[in-house]
Parts: C-alpha cells; sequence; structure tokens
C-alpha cells in the first residue's frame, strides 16, 4: 500500500478524554474515530487490525467443527419475551419500535434467536451436535461507555451457540472450544490465561472467561506460578492453611483503645500487626422461621477482604450478600461496627479458614473504645463454624496443590460457558431422542471480543513511541521509508524495487512515498502505528549497497543487504 | 465440508408467502430463514454464497484504489438534523432513543458520518481525492418488506463515497467506479446493463444503475440492440420521428361514439388503430400570477404511455405530476376526460414528438359522446409546443443513433451517483486548495446491494430443479455423491479419495457422507442447491473404473475415469 493513497491519520497529541492506553493509541495510529459516546468509526489501518483478528477467528472456528450464519442485529421482542429476558436485562438492551409499532431490540447477544432457528431446523438427535457462530456487530447501551473500544456500545463479537442431546456431548464441544480459544490467542499472539470463571445466576454449569493479561485489566484474576491453575479472584478457593492453630499463651485482655476503629488505626495504636488481629463484618442472613433478616457475623483475619460471591454462596447468607445497617448493628449488639468481636456474640459467627487458625489475636470488645488482645478460640470464643470466605492473596497456595498463587490485571477477551436447558427449557427447544421421545436440549455458548482483541492487545503490546503489533495482526508487515525520495533518482528506483519484491515475497508494505513528507515525522508515524519491520532507504546507504533495517522492539537500527534483510524477515516469521 | 457436519435445511414445499423465485429458492435451500418481517438469517449455505460475493466486491475495490472503513450502524440525529434529512427523511429511517433519551438512528445509508469523517480528516486538497467504502449492515423500515432478503429491512450493502477538490476529479473517480462495477458483476457472472438513471431531486449530476436482467426486476430498462446505449425507462429518450408529418388527406368529420371511453373501446368501435389516434391528459400547470394551479393538456398516440418524470421536468408542469381530478375538469372544459382532444381546446397544449407527426387522427370532440376523425394539426388544432413526453417502446430508435431500442426489466443491484456539494455544503465539509483557500469538496457515492446480488443471481439462474449458481459464487464447486456407502467399503474408500483430491486440487466439496442418506433425496438437495458439478460414485461404475458425472446445466450424467473428470473440471474453471 502507497501511504499516498492511504488514510494515514495519526495524532501527534494525546486526545484528552482518552483514559487507557490502547484508546490514546487508537486515536494517536489513526485506528479509529469517535462518532459518538460507545460508537466508533474504524479508519483503514484499524480495520486492518481487525480484519486480521477476524479472519484468526473464523479460521479456528471453522477448524473446530463449528458453522458461521449470520443473523439479524434486529431482533423481535417476542423471542426475549419468550426467554423471559425482556424484562430481566436493564436498560443495556436498546428496545426500539419499528413503523408500525411493534417491539425489537438491538442484539446484545443472540441467544433467542438461535434457539429459535435450532427448535425449528434441528427435529432429531441424528442432526445434533450442532455448533453455529456469527461475527456480528452487537449493541449493549452502556451507562458509561468509556476505554474506547473496549467498553463501547456497537462492537464486533463472535459469538457461538452448541446444541446437545445431553452433558457429555456439551462437555465435548466445550472441551474443544477451549482448545479452539487457546490457539486463538495463541496464534494472535496475546499473553493470556484460561480462568474458571463465576457462572452467576444459572449456577451449577462450568465456565472459563480468557483474559488477556493487562495491568489495565478491569480484572483480577488468581493464578498458580507451578500449574496452569486460573481463576477470576472472585471464584479461586483460599485452601485451609496447613498449619494448626497455636495454644494460647496469653491472657485475655480489655485494652482501652478511644477513637481507634480501623483494623490500621488498632495495629498502630496496639503495635500489633494485622495479621494478629481479626475483623468481624454484620451481614443478613437468609429469612428463617424466628425473624426475617438475622444478623450473622463474618470474621476475617484483619489483613483479608470479604468475598462477596464466596460468602452469599453459603447457606443461611442472604443472597446478594448485604451489610446489615450500622443503626440496626448498634442496637442490636449495642456498640458500633467498629467495636464488634467474636467473643461473647450473640448471633451466629462464621469464621474464615485463615482467622480461625489465628492464637492470641486481638479483636473488638463488643464495647465502644475497647479492644481484647490474647483472644483464642475455643477458650475465649466459640468456633462454631469456619469456611472460606476471603479473597486469595498472592502467595497462598494454589488451590490445585501445585504451586502458590499469584494475582495479576485481566482483560476479559472470550467466554465460554455451558447454559445447560435455560434458554432450550424456556422456549421449548426440543428434539426427538433415539426413542422417539422429545428431549430438550443441552446448550453451551461461546463468545470473543473480536473488536475488544485489538485494543487488549495494544494494552499488553506497546511502548513510549506507540503500538507494538503481534506480527499475525500487524496492519502492515514491514514500513518502507525513503529517505528525500524526491531528491534522489536512486532512491526512488530502489524503494520501488524493494515495494515490488517485498510484496513478492508475500508481505504487506506501508510504502511511505509522500514526496514532501519529512523523515522525522514518517518514522515516528510507523513507529506508532506499530509496524513490525522498519526499512530506510536513503542515497548513502545505497551507495554502500545497504538499506537501514529496525525491528519495531530493537533501540538501535543495523545496516543490511537486501539479501540479508529477506534472510532476516524470513527467520521471524 | 462433510454434509453430516454442514446444517443442510433444505425443504421439499415451496413455502407459501415467498412471491418470487429467488425467495422460494432461498427458502428451499436452506441459504434464509425469516425472523421477522423482513429479517432474515442467513445459513451456512447462504452464507457460503453471500461472503463469495462479498469477497468479490473487495478486492475490485480495493484494486480501485477505495479504502475499506467500518463505521457504526446506530448514527447520531444531530448529523442527520445537520444535513436536514432527519425530517426529510420518512418513516424509513428508523429513529430510537438510547438509555439517557439522545436520539440516533439506525443507518439506512452513511453520507452524514462519511462526511463528518472527512470533514475532520482531511483539511488539505493534498489529501484529495479520497474513496472510502465498507461493507456493513444497514437498515431500511420498508412498510412492506417483501420478496425475501430482495427487499428486506435488514441488508449487507456496500456503500462508496469519494471526495474531489473539483468535478473532473469527481469524474475521474465516477468513472473508475464504474469500470469496478463492471468488473464486479461480469466476475460474479450475471447478465448486467449498466444504464442512466434519473438523479431525482439532487439533479444536474450524472448517475448510472446497474441492474441484472430479470423477468421478475421492478424496473423496466431500455437498451440498444446495437451499442451499449442503456437508460431507465423512466430516463430513454423518445428520439424524434425522423419522418415528416404527411399532409391532410381527409375532412375532419365529427361522428358519435356513445359510451366508448377508452383508446381501446374507441378503436375498436371506429375500426382505427390506436396509432392512428391521439390521447389528451389534463394535468396541473406550475402557478402563474393569473392562476394558482392552471390546467395544461398532454398529447400523446394512443398506443404511447406518458412518462411522468419527463411530463414534470417539463417547464410550466407543476411536479410531481399531478392529473387534474374529473370534476374540475368537467367544470372547466365541459365534457368527461375520456372526451377530451385537442381541437380547440382552451387551454395550454403540449404535443408529444411522435403525435405530433400524426396526420388523418382521432381525438375527442371535448364533447361527450362525439369524436373526431381526419384531425389534422395546424389546419385543425393548433401546434405550439412539441416536446418528449413518453415511455420509449421495444423497436424505438436508440437515442445514441445506433440500432433500436429493446426493453426488459431489470434488478438494481448497483448505483453510482455524483453528489455534487449536496452533503459537504450543508455540513460546511471543506478543505484548503492550493492557494490556501477554502474549498468545499464535492462528493460521489457508490452503492452496491451486496445481499440483494445472490437474490437476483438467482432470478437469472435456475430452472424447475432449483438455483443454478454462477460459478464464482456457488457455495461448493462440487457435489459428492456416494451410492449405499455405508453397504460399500469400496465406494467409502473412493468416496474419501476423491473428497481428498478434489479439495487438494482446489475445489470446494460437499461430501453426501450421511450413511442413511436416500440417494433420490441427495441428488434432489444437490440439484436444488444448485453446486455446479455433480459425481455420483457407485460399486457398479467403480468396477469399470467410472464415476457419473452431470453438469447442473446438463441434461443428462455421463460416466468418466477420475482423470478425465479432473480434465473436465479444469476446462470449466
Amino acid at each position: 500500500m502507497r501511504a499516498s493513497r492511504f488514510l494515514i491519520a495519526t495524532l501527534k497529541e494525546t486526545p484528552a478524554d482518552a483514559e487507557v492506553i490502547s484508546h490514546q493509541l487508537m486515536l494517536r495510529a489513526g485506528m479509529i474515530r469517535k462518532l459518538a459516546a460507545g460508537l466508533y468509526t474504524w479508519l483503514p489501518l484499524g480495520l486492518r487490525v481487525l480484519r486480521k483478528v477476524e479472519a484468526i477467528v473464523r479460521e479456528e472456528m471453522n477448524g473446530a467443527g463449528a458453522q458461521e450464519v449470520l443473523m439479524p442485529v434486529v431482533q423481535p421482542a417476542e423471542l426475549w419475551q419468550e426467554s423471559e429476558r425482556w424484562e430481566q436485562f436493564g436498560p443495556e438492551l436498546l428496545r426500539v419500535e419499528d413503523r408500525h409499532q411493534r417491539p425489537f431490540c438491538l442484539g446484545p447477544t443472540h441467544e433467542e434467536v438461535i434457539t429459535d432457528l435450532v427448535r425449528q431446523q434441528i427435529k432429531s438427535y441424528r442432526q445434533l451436535p450442532v455448533n453455529l457462530y456469527q461475527i456480528q456487530t452487537k449493541f449493549r447501551d452502556e451507562t458509561r461507555p468509556r476505554f474506547g473500544i473496549m467498553r463501547a456500545r456497537e462492537f464486533l463479537m463472535k459469538d457461538a451457540y452448541s446444541f446437545h442431546l445431553e452433558q457429555a456431548s456439551l462437555q465435548d464441544t466445550y472441551d474443544i472450544m477451549h482448545g479452539a480459544y487457546t490457539r486463538i490467542f495463541t496464534r494472535i499472539g496475546l499473553d493470556f490465561r484460561p480462568v474458571l470463571a463465576a457462572t452467576g445466576a444459572i449456577g451449577g454449569s462450568s465456565s472459563h472467561e480468557f483474559h488477556v493479561l493487562a495491568d489495565s485489566g478491569e480484572d483480577a484474576i488468581a493464578f498458580s506460578d507451578n500449574s496452569d491453575y486460573a481463576a477470576n479472584v472472585e471464584l479461586a478457593e483460599a485452601v485451609a492453611p496447613t498449619v494448626e492453630r497455636a495454644a494460647p499463651t496469653r491472657e485475655l485482655i480489655e485494652v482501652v483503645t478511644p477513637d481507634q476503629h480501623t483494623i490500621e488505626e488498632v495495629s498502630d495504636f496496639l503495635a500489633v500487626p494485622p495479621t494478629d488481629m481479626v475483623k468481624t463484618l454484620i451481614v443478613l442472613g437468609e429469612a428463617t422461621a424466628e425473624e426475617e433478616q438475622p444478623l450473622l457475623a463474618l470474621v476475617l483475619r484483619g489483613d483479608h477482604e470479604l468475598n462477596a460471591v464466596k460468602a452469599e454462596n453459603l447457606a443461611g447468607v442472604a443472597s446478594p450478600l448485604t451489610l446489615a445497617a450500622p443503626q440496626r448493628i448498634e442496637t442490636a449488639l449495642g456498640c458500633q461496627v467498629g467495636s464488634i468481636g467474636p467473643v461473647g456474640l450473640p448471633i451466629p459467627v462464621i469464621v474464615d479458614r485463615s482467622a480461625a487458625v489465628l492464637a492470641d489475636f486481638v479483636c473488638g470488645a463488643n464495647k465502644d473504645g475497647y479492644h481484647l488482645t490474647g483472644v483464642n478460640w475455643d477458650r475465649d470464643a466459640q468456633l462454631d463454624r469456619v469456611a472460606d470466605l476471603r479473597n486469595v492473596v498472592p502467595g497462598d497456595p494454589s488451590p490445585d496443590g501445585n504451586g502458590s498463587l499469584d494475582i495479576k490485571r485481566g482483560i476479559e477477551v472470550g467466554h465460554i460457558f455451558q447454559l445447560g436447558d435455560k434458554y432450550s427449557r424456556t422456549m421449548n427447544a426440543t428434539v426427538l431422542d433415539e426413542n422417539g421421545r422429545e428431549q430438550t436440549m443441552v446448550m453451551g455458548c461461546y463468545g470473543i471480543g473480536v473488536s475488544r482483541i485489538v485494543a487488549a492487545a495494544i494494552e499488553q503490546n506497546h511502548d513510549d513511541s506507540g503500538i507494538i503489533w503481534p506480527a499475525a495482526i500487524a496492519p502492515f508487515d514491514i514500513a518502507l521509508v525513503p529517505i528525500n525520495m524526491h531528491k534522489s533518482a536512486a532512491v526512488a528506483a530502489k524503494c520501488e524495487a524493494l515495494y515490488r519484491d517485498l510484496q513478492a515475497a508475500g508481505y504487506t508494505v506501508l510504502f511511505m512515498d509522500e514526496a514532501k513528507a519529512r523523515l522525522g515525522g514518517m518514522l515516528a508515524d510507523v513507529e506508532l502505528m506499530g509496524i513490525p519491520h522498519r526499512v530506510v532507504v536513503g542515497e548513502r546507504g545505497l551507495q554502500a549497497g545497504l538499506v537501514e533495517y529496525k525491528g519495531r522492539r530493537d533501540a538501535d537500527s543495523r545496516d543490511l543487504t537486501e539479501k540479508d534483510l529477506l534472510d532476516l524477515l524470513k527467520r521471524e516469521e
């Protein structure tokens, strides 16, 4: 591609409203432009990258036996009413009326449409399993679209849906998709982790998210330093400590702690580390015969954080997890929330595994202005119920028994999910089994954020000069930059020859052929655009038979003969 | 592709609500399924064809120097208000409000979005010309969607927009697009015509439609049998007859024609052919100083049809063309509309060129129940104003002077258009010219109905058994059909070998590998799906070293060796 025929729309300044680096660099490199909040136009440079991602996704989906279809963006409300999501889905579902006042929505996802299609087309178990996918524009009316295309309202998604007679077949396809996703993100060249994910309200079935590791990620992921265990922090088990609880060595003493409420304040005041303290949170329990919203105490070690998902999944704890109101705590327990402790507490207590092995610890005295030191379980406080209540922290043992956990930030770019019969049951999608009996199909769904991958790749691959594309999704393989082409016939001729030869060798080349462009500006542009290989052709080098080469990650350039250049490019493939 | 892993969704019955053959066959072959009125899901078979069309369009657009972008489906109202189309566009523009009650629309076309993009990115004449295109989902809320994907509400379109400093450059790009469209439709294998089209309200500038010729087409196209002249009938000039008007030979006579009103009735009654008669239509003129809606008479030969576009473009004729109300005609002229004639008519008369060369003709007597015979211009009626008022008919001379016209039906699949400054002016899209002066850009736009092409190809290529795909867009090149594969190891082995070898030779193959499928059903399916080449493998043939081949357009099959089969396929490429 000649730059003179290509819309290069680089910006020198970082746009003020771009918060994350991928958004800044996509604007600066001229990949996208904002049309309205959460709506972006892909410029030629950006679209080349998007299409490369799309092609890899398509190849691997086809290779894994999935069949491509294309469903409408606009969907009739009836199907969403049938699945009961028309009311359940929040305002992210953009509802529209057509000219005849019939209700429709812009598809944020296509479970209803595909289930409707399959229940009409698939009648027999012999037609199963089937895995159908599309790569299509989706719309979610985010309340606060941000981070550019990372959380846009209109975006490109690959969504696949598989249908099965039974769970074992679903598990097979799920595993095949897990493998396909692993190949997709590997081919694109991303540092990613498949992580166990919470299954949310659907419950029970298996789910994995695929995360690209990047500091700007919205999710925290725990993963083993010695195995492939990885899980969303929401879900990662904090395994029970292997150490036994030490025997008491100190007496229980009530100490005065005026105006000391938080763990940090009490830790400083008493010169006791938070690891030797516990904190007690009062939450609402599930309704019992006696009381509609009984109070419950959750006890954690001072340095640990409550994991709401784990807590609300425990029997007796109300879901969603709800902290008790301060006023109610004071009325029921006679002190402020910051003074609560497990000693003599008149409500049920659930103790985190790590808090349960403490000895001689510090806690609130259930009396404002006082704490207890030298507290010991059994001796001073009942230890009726122990559970995993906390978020894992770096250094925790891996739940699979291999290595210890590290925690990094991740950007979710894929999600595979065993839906079971959630949609097929409400929408009555059945087939006849071997015995001629009607069976409700079971379903899996498998999403990839195609446009989001582009941003995630940048979050993971950039430096002060701009984007550094993984080779597989670079908009061009090579930038060819002449020095003073309009003054040197030799430079112009060599560039034209190289442009032709490099393309003949199978590379995509951006030839910076605009006669009057300044060299410095061109070099900055090709770095910003992240093109993997840069070849500069100048009069001086040509006299020695050399061109100047620099890989995008190289600190310095080097002079090469044309043959050495081709050899080097070949080695790098 | 193995049929056992491919969703074949053929139907035996023709769906009741499908009016045109392409809609019927796309449903029956399992290419599409209806989701709601005007909304269709593309099944795997259909999508393979759609993607082939898309790829050809993309290749030729790129080859013609256009750059691909991707604009959002959802567009903010502000831009449409700026171009003044928010109010002008009818209910086909689906207007929506987001969660913050901000108005948007689903894009039926993208002039506003691209003009907004270009006015921000392009600042200098040096960046021009630029031609940007996308292949994107469009939405038009048709009041009565019909003919399947031919007139769907959601459809896939290629829309390109070019920007220029001046008209000469626009004309260059327009010509390049004309060439690219010609290559696209030629490569797809369609019988098509580029036809001169009306420019409508925008006026003045040039416009061509590309029509696929098919009896079911909604448009009538006139084209020369001896040149490449072609025009929408709306626009084709009926050139002035070269014969001179004959001298009068008969007297003017008033004849009684009781209850005879139409041309046909009077022709039968008087035994005079319609070609020797004139009909007189009364329409509204443009307001004058004296009268707001003066009456005007338009006179045509009895067998000719009024062309409303030509008439309303004449000075003095109201636009849009409006027939006068019968009551007003009777009051003003003293007789019913069927009795009007040019003799002694007290209003201005415009006479069609062909009516103007008649002699001794028949017309209404301006008196109910009477006609005049032996009428002659000048002697009996004034001939003040002669114009082209009629639709051309087969046999008319071609306006370019080469050959005579034929008329066929066409399906519009492409449209190229010189927009001039319609959008750039209202949206203030300017660049600096060589002298540093601000100039409003001029624009062209170039559309292709990507999904409609699929239907148009079927309208033009089908028989009683189903679709007959042009090779370039066939979903598969070859259908490989075994006879009793589950009973014959030899058949199974030969099919597997052929499946491998044909794919290795570069062909896409649909291998009908479902063990229990009936041969008759499989053969009917592959004909219905329109696959160009069919290879049947059976035990008996194999014993003689032969397979059975049938081209989709062949009446009969023939037995070939594998080598002859490959040679034949190669010749057909």
